[in-house]
């Protein structure tokens, strides 16, 4: 399904992996040896796919030089805030490989995500748009903040639905409706295009963490990450936040209770998560899911027909109904 | 001695403290405690003291808008820089009070330093100058790698001079350098001054660092770090790495034994300290930075005299007497 969605821009999303290496060149024997690790898994790719897909849909050209190397500076600012999240979390894995900071260790992480990031930097001036420099420093200023609201909420074990959409707009919505501004700025689109184009990635983020965070509550091994590892972290995501919030019973006090701990045993992860399933926490997440694409769709309406246009309806679905 | 030489940008440093703090506001609890804290002591404002008298010697006119942006975006670079090192160096204080890493803790200062370095883009996006985002966007690839390399030379225990002196070029005087090319850049000056003056910075930044590694060869509580703290985290600094390569009695091999180890009791940290000054590598350091301090000044010849040329060679002497 992947590969149907990618087929519009396939020979560029070949050509950012070159790209991308390039980017991350280095003299440093160090540096050099831990992006050869990082780059072995590249992951599904989703914002450079964004990037350019929005770009080939407001375009009527070959994608441009600018759309290239945004895809570029995006995916990096991407991974250099991955790095970094894993050692915040603790992370021992990501994309089913040691994290960086398990395979070496926090300070390398640390030093490592701010390499990434100054190549974002240098990639970023190379398209010479000024309006691209500008989305790019705001993208980073919400994404650090979205970090730092998911750390407070998550010590103070917040229940609260609103600050849960606060995170996740900052920390992954934002990213999303970035890559596909800056894909339709780089293709000389409208404003009234440029700001279109920027609430559907809003809306495909929004889907895209709710979904993330639903893997929490089931075990898989292809996601790399065991199961509860965010409710460990303190982060109670959406399913979980649905069922406390809507049930007044007994039960929802004492997962309260629980929830309000230090630290959590394996039993009372896995009670929380039981309780979340059995209150209806899934099922109303994938209901706000399904709503939010169908607004996601109707933005698409305004733009005519075309490979791309086809290729971001396909990609809300694949969002929603992906494995890993 | 500092006030004098500030006084032909006074205005502009008062101004520039108003404007760092815009810089940083958000509207996150957490994020706002760390930025009040950490205003609380600013340091010596080398860099933007930097920034503003080359924009002032480079320039006939008032210093201009772009200049006094810089400064606060090279200001928010350098404090990034700052607190991910002190992650990084297990740092307990900073500038006499507690580092954010000790008063908070690595999560915070991992995401704050983040924080600051996208403010950082922002500023910098809004001097509207395509060639100061470059300068500012390799600056933190040069930052970023020399934090790197130190992290790898003081692993390995690194001899190497030469290593040494590319550490410093990488991490403090790159940063030195660019504070002046952008502030020359500000105020459109060919593209000849813009080199002179970064030479100078790169020098000036060399003489910085090695009289900040002399510090942690006494002690000195003004300084807020305790003594031989660069040693303890395997850093060997220039009167240590002069000291051992210029001495090839039994005692040299004795040092070298002793640096091999894993990690350092207080009084191995004693005697290697006392070895370095034993052996004059104190004295030699001063050697060397009074030859880099007589090339810098020859830059300056190339000047017309002005209130800030007075101040930058001021300014050579200041960093080299400083006890702090």
């Amino acid at each position: 399904m992947l590969s149907q969605i990618k087929s519009p821009i396939e020979k560029e999303l070949e050509a950012h992996n070159v790209l991308l290496k390039e980017a991350l060149s280095s003299s440093v024997p160090l540096i050099d040896s831990v992006v050869d690790y990082f780059l072995t898994s590249k992951g599904k790719m989703v914002r450079p796919i964004l990037v350019l897909l929005s770009a080939k849909l407001a375009g009527n050209r070959e994608i441009n030089e600018t759309a290239k190397l945004s895809a570029v500076a995006l995916e990096l600012l991407h991974n250099a805030s991955l790095i970094h999240d894993d050692v915040v979390d603790e992370a021992d894995s990501r994309r089913g490989m040691a994290s960086v900071n398990n395979m070496w260790d926090n300070k390398v992480a640390v030093l490592m995500g701010d390499f990434f990031l100054s190549r974002c930097l240098i990639k970023s001036t190379e398209t010479g748009s000024q309006e691209i420099q500008k989305e790019l420093a705001q993208l980073a200023s919400s994404l650090s903040q979205g970090e730092v609201i998911q750390l407070t909420n998550a010590r103070s074990r917040s229940l609260d639905e609103e600050s849960y959409f606060s995170v996740i707009r900052n920390k992954t919505a934002s990213l999303f409706t970035t890559c596909m501004r800056v894909g339709a700025i780089a293709s000389e689109a409208t404003k009234e295009e440029v700001n279109l184009l920027g609430e559907f990635g809003d809306k495909l983020g929004i889907i895209f963490q709710i979904r993330d965070d639903i893997f929490d509550y089931f075990d898989d091994p292809k996601i790399g990450k065991p199961t509860g590892n965010d409710i460990r972290e303190g982060k109670i995501t959406l399913p979980l936040l649905y069922a406390i919030n809507s049930d007044d019973s007994e039960s929802s006090r004492e997962m309260k209770s629980i929830i309000e701990k230090e630290s959590y045993s394996k039993e009372e992860i896995s009670t929380l998560i039981s309780y979340a399933k059995d209150k209806g926490g899934i099922d109303y997440s994938y209901n706000i899911m399904s709503e939010i694409a169908a607004d996601a769709i109707k933005i698409l309406d305004n733009f005519k027909d075309s490979e791309a246009k086809e290729s971001l309806s396909k990609l809300i679905n694949y969002i929603i109904v992906r494995n890993k």
